[in-house]
């Protein structure tokens, strides 16, 4: 199925997983047909590109049906912000609405199980990103370009490279949000959380996710405090009164955040205590006390690597996915997990997605004889 | 909300979760408008039908949103068959697909977990089932009626009951689909199981689900061989093909099982040895001995209990969702897991949808200003 004269190829050594490029070899006699005689390079049947819930589920699916898939984990680039191998989940330090765990569970600590359990059916990790992939219209196999140089060709691809939350690219926001000290950029996730419960806090944001995040956390929190930097909410009208609505809501207009002040907790734990901010149209700067600070300021799915391609996105830049399936309009190409969804989010819902593309590209894989 | 006129309600007592009849409290003085005066029966936002993974997922989500949601655990009736609270996952000893626990987990242990994470929450849990639902058309609350002879009235309604598969009706067959000896109506969970890897299986069934079933086993199992009551299989050309062009692939024709054949293993535990056959044109009665026999004759989903809404069914008879989403056609009303899924009917799909259905629940009584 590889089209003729390529001669790329990658192959992985299977004792210890790490990815290398495979030699063309020189047939040590040249008449005849070339292109015949040149060796076909190794074309993977399921590649999977992203280390999240989604990439990981694939791989569970994927290895337990003897597809021998190969997990590129890649990393999030967050533009301000960490790099993130496994996914946001490794800026979340409480789990607590994955199935399975009633006492909650640590984001990188799930992420490991679902890597262990990946790896027990025999999924191959490189600890490598796709910088760029070249899909094939025809059927025959794809091409995909990893950070470290190399070439695969794969039968199907399966996208999970998830999608970043914007954050303020303030060095206290991401030193609280990775420990666990009260910066968040998921209200759904993070906001029932006791530390949050009866205390005041601040969403930054104006839009619909921000009003969204804001009227969910006036669930919980005694004081739920918008910060927008303008002097009224791009969010929609029946959104902005639901949230001035409440008697715990309050819009700070024309503020921005310069800082996030934390104290040490108890266990030496940095925890926010507040926020500074400055008004846009006065310059003053004054300090608003709160425990949480919510990031709303919008997400943006993982897609660079895949601009120069004939792949369908969403107006917000999302993988298109028409129907219930994880296909995309390109034959042998799914996508899963943030990607490809705005909506929903949650771990859950991209680990099921995961799922789908995994068993989407086994019938795919099937119905081409490749199976 | 609720429509005028309406005296049914119900109340739980918080203490114990009881779900019992609220009485109609009379008014002392009816002089005046009587249906303005009685007391308003009590309007649960979120009724969740059904305790699989979609349920308790669900359950998490909704109890997680104070929501204070309401689970009837309802009981997946399979005729013939047992009776499953909890759904299928009742009827699996080892789930190793669901991502989060690398060395497998029970299905029953699976489901506990799922069940004290959404009471963790606050999620009320009721054993008895649904048994009739009205469906409001106006926007006014739903009218669900439980199998003690309650109604509850309810914003939204989440639709998780699951399918059932359909079994041969034999009671050596349902004794080892519950305690793991060797009988499974799901290749794609329990196919891979060490139990079943090089050893002789049997799918009984003709249909595209039984060849695709018997195809993803040829590649663990030393042989597979597919049992048809006919001369012909019904699935389509091209699985067919697919099955029979594998070496350790072949069709025992015009066969039905009689009796399923154990014998204890070390431990005691009764494990399948070989089916008993009977050929539907001789009449002649043979044993093939088998370690495995995948059941592949189709689903049933539990929508009986659905007869007489304006919900919107497929061609199969599932719940028909026409969006990514969870919305069913009827206002307030979602669907989540197996029974509006006929395609992937896993663990974590299903978990995934029921995440879904909650956050729509949310976002449906947010817009209605019930949240």
């Amino acid at each position: 199925m590889s089209p003729p004269g390529s001669d790329h190829g990658a192959t992985i050594d299977e004792n210890d997983g790490i990815f290398t490029p495979r030699a063309v070899l020189i047939p040590f006699s040249t008449n005849g047909d070339m292109s015949r005689m040149s060796t076909e390079p190794t074309i993977e049947k399921v590649v999977i590109i992203g280390s999240g819930p989604a990439g990981w589920t694939a791989a569970i699916y994927a290895s337990r049906a003897n597809l021998d898939p190969i997990v590129y984990v890649g990393v999030a680039k967050q533009d301000p912000g960490p790099i993130l191998p496994g996914g946001q989940l490794m800026l979340t330090t409480d789990v607590e609405n994955y199935p399975g765990f009633p006492e909650g569970i640590a984001g990188p600590e799930m992420m490991m199980k679902f890597e262990e359990q990946a790896r027990r059916f025999g999924s191959r990790v490189v600890g490598e990103d796709i910088v760029k992939c070249e899909f094939s219209s025809d059927g025959s196999a794809h091409t995909l370009h990893t950070s470290g140089g190399s070439v695969v060709k794969a039968h199907t691809v399966i996208i999970s490279t998830g999608a970043t939350a914007n954050w303020l690219g303030l060095e206290s926001e991401m030193d609280l949000a990775r420990n666990g000290g009260g910066v968040s950029a998921c209200a759904v996730c993070d906001g029932a959380l006791p530390m949050f419960r009866d205390q005041p806090v601040a969403v930054i944001g104006g839009g619909d996710s921000a009003l969204e995040e804001a009227n969910y956390l006036t669930k919980f929190a005694s004081k739920v405090h918008i910060i927008h930097r303008r002097d009224e909410l791009r969010g929609s009208k029946v959104m902005q009164e639901r949230f001035i609505g409440k008697e715990n809501a309050t819009v700070e207009w024309n503020k921005t955040v310069l800082d996030c002040i934390s104290e040490p907790n108890e266990h030496g734990a940095n925890r926010l205590t507040a926020i500074q901010l400055k008004d846009t149209v006065t310059g003053e700067v004054s300090e608003l006390p709160v425990k949480g600070m919510f990031v709303a300021i919008g997400h943006t799915p993982t897609t660079k690597f895949l601009r120069d391609t004939d792949l369908e996105f969403d107006d917000a830049g999302y993988i298109d996915l028409k129907t219930r399936s994880s296909r995309t309009n390109i034959a042998g190409v799914f996508a899963a997990g943030d990607v490809a969804d705005a909506e929903y989010r949650q771990a859950i819902t991209a680990s099921g997605m995961g799922c789908q593309a995994a068993l989407d590209a086994e019938h795919w894989l099937g119905d081409q004889g490749l199976n």
